[in-house]
């Protein structure tokens, strides 16, 4: 015969909750404690699953809230309009959006031009990051643009150790070249647990672009 | 003795890239012809990296550019003011924004009144997912809210089930529950390569909140 369990009021269980979460805080006050610093920060958004992109321009609309200012280039994108291309020039005093690409390296299949685009748009990023005016520069998939070798990383990291220092700066795209995982502070991988792709559903305005 | 590598003219090099490139675009059209469905997606993400809840405000940024309209509730924010509020904040007329929270449930420390703000949250959320006006819903932080009990998993996917065909879900939070991970399309888990919080950096405006 077994014991059954002692019941417990609610009373009880609010208790224990309250406990437990009052421990909980403490530890989370202590480690927010030790983190006392303010800087520009280098983020990295890579891996192969969705969201890379996107949390980037959620984080631009997130400084834009915070009254800041951005720049934005993307490397690769450019042959289709995106709905983060219309949205952020509707606020052409907040943020300067640069579309550089034109698509894929696979669409345009010439890697010559690749390049001359990608010395372009770097020239345009390097010009953003000696901006003591723009709070975060988004470098929308400069990562493949770095696996491909299309850009030295050592001209990236040299660009982005000499900008203002309050600057913030994300990365994204598949393939992050170590060194810049190095260089950075914030890295998330992104996996796909699933993707709609997969099941036969295509791109959905909004969501992918 | 060893033989020196053939030297390969730009030509060559030009030629062999753009066959290469070919044959990656063959495979990827072959892919993209095989998705021609459009629906309603159901994207989670999940994982403890950063850019969950940014990745859900940067589709909502692109819905905004393709016209559309765009529902919000927050479950855990709440305690402090964030840039994505502010920011959608500016366009009442395609964006409604919710903030249900009151801070993360160790700020709160009272389990009964949390599970009261997550009805009040996800009767909000309930109107919104059914509405065939609304592009997307934005359901921030709502991984939380299950994986803490606070509202049954079973409640969530009846309403997600029932809402307009064409309408988009984007669940944020830590600790996805397996049954919302089985009935969503896409999901991300955005794992931690390293983030600037354990360096002593403390969370900054316009990037974490």
């Amino acid at each position: 015969m077994s014991i059954p369990d002692t019941p417990t009021s609610p009373e009880d269980s609010e208790a224990r909750h309250k406990a437990k979460m009052q421990r909980h805080k403490a530890a989370v006050d202590a480690r927010i404690a030790r983190a006392d610093q303010d800087t520009g920060l280098l983020l990295v958004l890579t891996g192969p699953g969705k969201g890379k992109s996107s949390s980037a321009f959620g984080m631009a609309a997130r400084t834009l809230g915070h009254g800041g200012r951005v720049g934005v280039v993307q490397f690769i994108k450019g042959a289709i309009p995106t709905g983060e291309e219309r949205f952020f020039r509707r606020f052409p005093d907040e943020v300067e959006f640069h579309v550089t690409g034109e698509g894929f390296t696979w669409e345009t299949q010439n890697r010559a031009r690749d390049v001359e685009r990608v010395e372009a748009g770097w020239a345009i990023a390097r010009g953003l990051l000696q901006r003591p005016d723009i709070d975060l520069v988004v470098l929308d998939e400069l990562n493949i643009v770095l696996a491909h070798g299309y850009l030295p990383v050592a001209t990236v990291l040299a660009d982005l150790a000499a900008r203002p220092a309050g600057q913030h700066v994300v990365v994204t795209g598949r393939g992050a070249p170590p060194e810049l995982v190095e260089a950075a502070h914030t890295v998330s991988e992104i996996k796909v647990v699933k993707h709609a792709f997969k099941q036969g559903i295509r791109a959905q305005p909004g969501i992918e672009f």
